[in-house]
């Protein structure tokens, strides 16, 4: 798993930060890539990347302030222009389907495949065998949601030895028992998967929030998240302008961080008063209260391995 | 009069060139800043520039094809964001109403200036005592129009000398010829403006297209224009699918620029399947019609002086 920031400004783009958007890779769990947030020119923040819009399959949002959607139907078009045939699910508050079909309708935008637009309310809003997207509804000043993604437990590793000694032959009768089926063998035997499986393993759990001031739902989606990404739009300076605008200070996001008992924080939706310099100050101030914080510029890629985080480049 | 090209790119954004976008720079002329057509990302290019966006003060839609609105929103929203309070008035076809609107509504994007949308049908669109806006239709797969800026005659220079010998006394009396205006001088005798100014000069025509295919309209909008900005989608050997989807070659190009009579031709909207390398080919297929011939690049600008195109940087 990674997280690939596109966009970590907030309200406007500037030269160093472009709005709202990131890619959570799933690729390594055959998810493909999901997407949160795409504010405009999220298409060509891509164009740096060696990711292609075809593999996103999945788009949540979590509101419908323009830094955060602006480059939506963009990235719907283009990536039909690019001849991408898969189904993409985009999911977000209320009014996201009305704004997506008018859109296309008004812009006369065919795509080349199958959209499903949902809108959302508080709860697991996608699950497969593999994960459990749930929601809540954070503080800001219009619906904004934040994202818990789950990873369920894996299946333990194939004990090989003990299914040789078993008399398990070669071949896909191991298969079966890897993927939690039990066999018959030729004479009969019955092979336990359970008896030839270690433990499961815990998956990951990655929190992507809104816009939001402090508040309990932060807390009650990360809780315990191996990574908490949290908007961190106001320094602990502007404490007051971040509380009338529904907005965090970097030590609000700490704080989160901090209660919710994450593992790991990356900070996002800086705002564009901050200059590169500044950014040493923001950290600072944040890890008074959770000292495992990142803040994320555009570009900044981070590997979730073996219950570590990565960072990539910047 | 300056022409400054945001965005010179067909269908979608490429590394090289954005979606379109350009801006008319009347600032001389006491308009400030026309835009023609808002892709994506217009917002980030003129970030590069030392342009405001409060500067702009009319904006004019070709069509509604992604590629040359899906700026708008984010432009109109970073207008507000960064004070702007200057009255915008947007041209454009019939829908383009609708959209801003349930945009600015569903993203509870709310605007600090009077904004004016007029949806645009054939004849004059504006006309103040400077400057008048024509458009047609044009050919292109959905409504897609042309508009001709024609700058009206510039009152002649006031003979200053011719002024004196009539007796009128250095002052107030000396603007009012020059403004057109007959004046009486303390004796009763009547000075008439006609007398003490030269010959009133001719303004100049800009054109500029939207998406066509090579249709009489173009060369109806280009007649006798000092500059026409003609989409160039496609080269000589993709002569076909230029037709198909309602676009021209760099052929038509030329041939029209060459029907009308214009003086310069500056072709732009150039598909993301020429590279670099490729542009003097181009040039060379459209000089066989046309020699005043340029292609423009992203942040091409070029100033119209006494009757000469003058390239300022590419
Ligand atoms: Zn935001
Ligand atoms: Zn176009």
């Amino acid at each position: 798993m990674e997280l690939e920031f596109l966009g970590t400004g907030a309200g406007m783009p500037s030269k160093q930060r472009n709005t709202s958007s990131l890619l959570l890779n799933l690729s390594a769990e055959k998810e493909g890539y999901w997407m949160f947030d795409c504010g405009e020119a999220t298409q060509h923040q891509m164009l740096h990347t060696s990711i292609k819009p075809r593999k996103v399959n999945r788009i949540f949002i979590t509101h419908l302030h323009g830094d955060h959607i602006f480059g939506l139907p963009g990235f719907l078009g283009s990536r039909s222009f690019l001849g991408g045939q898969e189904e993409l699910t985009v999911y977000g508050p209320a009014g996201l389907k009305e704004w997506i079909l008018s859109t296309l309708r008004l812009t006369k935008t065919h795509l080349t495949y199958p959209l499903t637009i949902v809108e959302i309310s508080e709860g697991v809003v996608f699950e497969n065998d593999r994960f459990k997207v749930l929601t809540k509804e954070l503080q800001h000043v219009i619906p904004c949601f934040g994202y818990r993604i789950e990873q369920k437990p894996l299946p333990g590793k194939l004990l090989i030895d003990k299914a040789f000694e078993a008399g398990v032959p070669k071949g896909p009768l191991l298969k079966k028992l890897k993927d939690g089926e039990d066999v018959t063998l030729e004479d009969g035997t019955i092979v336990y998967s359970s008896n030839m499986t270690g433990d499961s393993q815990q998956g990951f759990i990655v929190t992507i929030l809104g816009d939001t001031r402090i508040c309990k739902s932060a807390v009650d989606l990360a809780d315990h998240a191996d990574i908490l990404v949290h908007e961190a739009t106001f320094d602990m300076e502007t404490g007051e302008l971040a509380k009338d605008y529904g907005h965090s200070t970097i030590g609000d996001a700490a704080m989160t961080a901090k209660k919710a008992n994450v593992k790991v924080l990356i900070a996002n939706h800086i705002s564009a008063r901050f200059m590169p310099g500044d950014i040493s100050r923001l950290k600072e101030q944040g890890r008074t209260f959770f000292t495992e914080l990142h803040i994320a510029e555009d570009f900044s890629s981070f590997e979730w391995k073996n219950g570590q985080l990565l960072k990539k480049q910047s």
